[in-house]
């Protein structure tokens, strides 16, 4: 084995590649001392990384990054471990983004525990392919059990129905997926299949005989399902994909600031579509109603049991999107706010997010074990008719044993330890919340509930201006747009500036579900769901985004006070 | 920081969930040395589980097994990290499946090279989601630069065009995805936006239109995809997700023995369904031609320079699924068995496979630069117009740095060193199919090109008898068809013996297209691309087979005699 110093970028050697070499690293070497060096090293390397001061997203330039990774080859001849590690430490490790800082509160992934790094080695040392059990013993029975923890977190059905199906090889309480969007995926796959099933005669199922004919045989004229503007684009990814289209998913608008879907407004494109059917002659097929909890933008949940209640009226599929909020059920208080998640036929949910595993692992929630059977599939070398392989439910193949991490961090965090973490979300949650509220400058845009709170900058003149024009709305339409454009030209600018300055990360949106609905307001958004951010931090960070707002203000107030004087316009009325 | 020494299993301590200690977890101890120590134990851990002599898949049955993964809730308290890693030693790692056993070769995926284990450590604690640049920045230029080099391996532009398209962020050259099947995915979504684009007119494209209308607006009856019957699961898994159905995908038979599909047939079958077109009077749309490079069960290579001119020649997408046999393109021999992969309009190839990647990673690449931009999508708060986030044109949304890993990879083994070990995949096939021709008690059932061998037991007396019989198969055809089901069955009865004795591992398919077609064979399978695997064990599982085929077959004959005593017929008539 190589020498360990991690090598001078600037003299990487090539080496001659022989048969022996290679061999040597397909190997652990004879002795674990010298495979343990190289991990000290990186360990260390790692550990620098995380104390290491400085901007969140390093200062370098894309441009100058393009400079550095511009090799259109593939090389010829090895380089040392020693010196590609310190490639990847001088060009990759220094320009990664720090997601774990306490001043990243901007994404959905954040810090996540330290031990991850130690199950994420153990996981890929084992190398074990899920979708079989001849290249995963042991890691299947754990994913299985796993599963059946996440499905009593939602369903919490009986002890008799968990100690049946914790282990039963002939259904899936869920599937394992890459992340979110397959998850949704999965669960619109299968909300297909049940809306057009096969029916023991002349149709084999939609999955069997495709849509066109689904439609056909059943006769309807189209296939539909029913999210909210918030829900998230792999809902209508996921439409571009099962051939129901983009116009396939229709968009239910929201209850303006609350963001929560409008249950008098999908009954209204219910009973418009049904209308419209009866002038076609043919009925329309609602494939799924989707839930979410909480939406990507804004943190909010709909009204999961009047949704339930609604497709159970309608006869529909009813999924919950709740890839972001899932993991707070661990959580009594969240859990009251997403009460109805239970009667949702199938529920998604991701461990990189609220469970704090790396990115990316998504699962997917069948409520009534039966239906993993309608994404049976099977083949000859491969999951085998009778076998007990996971892959028989999976949209993907391949896929690694990523359940360990979550499966093993609820036994190191425990219900008890989560549960701690998501109150001092909440804590940061109302902090950040209470600090935006009282501040004159900042005009909150959410009702906080998941931890994600919409804010945006507004000058004090602007806000009472339009507080004053928001008394009536209708009337001074016109010039609450004109000023809304104003103001989000200014939070685009500010959230530029925070990018520049680097030393905190918020981002950003467009919202059209605002209390100044329909417009579209550009707003902030902060997640408080790292465990190493602290009050006075939000504190900290507002008050540089006050700076920065007041600095971009005056200066436009310039621009806008010769363009008036130049135009004869006054602030207000542009 | 707890107290390193793994805790012993039976005493798991349950402890009190802390904010303190809920904190502590989630950063970097302030000294790296604790943590090292942690990650020391780990590594001898792994160190000990590959020298650990003993069966491949561990003795404990799955009932077994069951009693240990049989929680069916979430721990409440916290345990020690130390307990959880003890448990993780003692229940998973010991029952997991040795994949890097030189004597296991019966899947694809086998050794990986340890340092693999060291660049999972960087990615995972840099937890990078890929989906977008603000949570990605060097790494997106990395898998950018490390799809320039896949493209340029399956296609071999000009310099001009990749020192263009290296960082070229308003396109992509290919997609990183989690497997081979969601690439496949990828291929077939992007097959189906070109089938039916935008016309710039009244019809918005599949993706937004939906698959019913696109058939109805250009006046099609069915969408059709072409594949060989050797064609991955997921082609057809594809097409029940897509929309046209398992039927959507029309199987072509292959040549017997050499299963590479059989361009006669494929003609047939576009002949054919052009005939009931003109009945019906409307044509089919073929969305796409898939193919294969190399088939699973197989490894053989379809002949992809003829299927590129009948894709031409019919005006449909070409997709070539290499998720097995792409990475052996940087081997010149190799390449030359995959003439034509360069004319197909997308590529899968897996990472996981013969780029000696961990478990999973897929790629699909388009020639094409500018088809990326048919799944292009965005959405607000994230990929907004305009972005470089890599998120627009992926099926998966959050995705870890996995290119990390086969991008140093190739830097650490080059393509010479790739070359090395393809090489000695290559000896070990030659190696083993001598073996195998030469030994009267094996058949061979393929021939061999990429690595894979199919082969099976068959008793001297039966060869000699089918080998007779097989002069005049039309005459001979039921004794041919009752003497291939015993070998079926003594071959199901070898492989199970084989798993029971569990020193070595082949794997087992059924295949229609041997010498024997159209009967179902059943074959066992055999992966050489260990680089650990030896010539003289390849001998030693063979002759372990052969005793064990012996075995079963005198038991048989047993049977076979006391019943053809009672019932009067010889071993041949049946």
């Amino acid at each position: 084995m190589e020498s360990l110093k991690l090598g001078n970028h600037a003299h990487q050697k090539r080496i001659e590649a022989t048969s022996a070499y290679m061999k040597k690293l397909f190997i652990m070497p004879d002795s674990s001392d010298r495979f343990v060096e190289f991990g000290i090293h990186l360990l260390d390397m790692i550990h620098d990384f995380f104390k290491e001061k400085g901007g969140i997203h390093s200062s370098v330039s894309i441009e100058e990054l393009v400079e550095i990774f511009n090799k259109t080859d593939i090389p010829c001849s090895p380089m040392l471990i020693k010196d590609v590690l310190s490639e990847i430490k001088n060009n990759v490790i220094k320009h990664s983004v720090k997601v774990a800082n306490p001043y990243y509160i901007g994404h959905m992934t954040s810090a996540i525990p330290y031990f991850m790094i130690l199950l994420e080695m153990i996981a890929v040392s084992l190398n074990q392919n899920q979708v079989k059990i001849e290249s995963a013993k042991a890691s299947s029975l754990v994913e299985r059990e796993f599963l059946c923890w996440m499905h009593r977190l939602v369903y919490n059905n009986t002890d008799q129905f968990y100690a049946a199906n914790v282990q039963n090889p002939n259904i899936a309480l869920g599937n394992i997926t890459s992340d979110g969007t397959i998850s949704n995926l999965t669960a619109l796959t299968l909300a297909m299949a049940k809306a057009f099933p096969a029916d023991g005669k002349a149709f084999r199922g939609v999955r069997i005989e495709g849509l066109v004919r689904a439609l056909d045989y059943y006769g309807y004229r189209q296939a539909k399902v029913l999210v909210s503007k918030r829900g998230h684009y792999s809902i209508c990814k996921a439409g571009t994909i099962l051939g129901i289209g983009e116009k396939g998913v229709a968009h239910v608008p929201v209850h303006p600031c609350e963001h929560k879907i409008d249950i008098s407004r999908l009954y209204q494109i219910i009973e418009r579509t049904r209308r419209k059917d009866k002038l076609v002659g043919k009925p329309t097929k609602f494939v799924a109603i989707v839930g979410i909890a909480g939406t990507t933008e804004t943190g909010n949940i709909d009204d999961l049991d009047e949704l339930a209640r609604v497709s159970e009226e309608i006869g529909t599929h009813f999924h919950v999107d709740a890839a972001w909020g899932g993991g707070a059920l661990l959580m009594d208080a969240e859990r009251e706010m997403m009460k109805g998640i239970e009667k949702a036929d199938t529920v998604s949910l991701d461990a990189h997010k609220l469970l704090f595993a790396p990115n990316s692992m998504g699962i997917c929630l069948f409520k009534n074990d039966r239906d993993s059977k309608l994404l049976y599939h099977t083949s000859n070398y491969i999951i085998r008719k009778g076998s007990i392989d996971q892959g028989r439910f999976t949209i993907e193949g391949s896929r690694q044993f990523a359940s360990l991490k979550p499966w093993a961090s609820l036994k190191v965090l425990g219900k008890n330890g989560y549960r701690l973490i998501f109150a001092h979300a909440r804590k940061l949650q109302s902090t950040f919340v209470d600090l935006v509220e009282k501040d004159p400058l900042f005009e909150l845009l959410n009702r906080p509930q998941l931890y994600i709170i919409n804010y945006r900058f507004v000058p004090e003149e602007l806000k009472t201006e339009l507080d004053t024009l928001m008394q009536n709305p209708k009337q001074n339409a016109e010039k609450i747009t004109a000023l809304n454009r104003m103001i989000n030209t200014m939070n685009i600018e500010l959230h530029k500036t925070i990018r520049e300055h680097d030393t905190s990360f918020v981002s950003r949106t467009r919202l059209e579900s605002t209390c100044y609905a329909p417009r579209k307001i550009v707003v902030l958004r902060a997640i408080t769901v790292n465990p190493n951010t602290e009050p006075y931090m939000l504190r900290k960070v507002l008050n540089e985004h006050r700076s920065m707002g007041i600095r971009i203000w005056e200066e436009m107030k310039g621009t806008i006070d010769r363009c008036g004087q130049e135009c004869g316009h006054s602030v207000s009325a542009r």
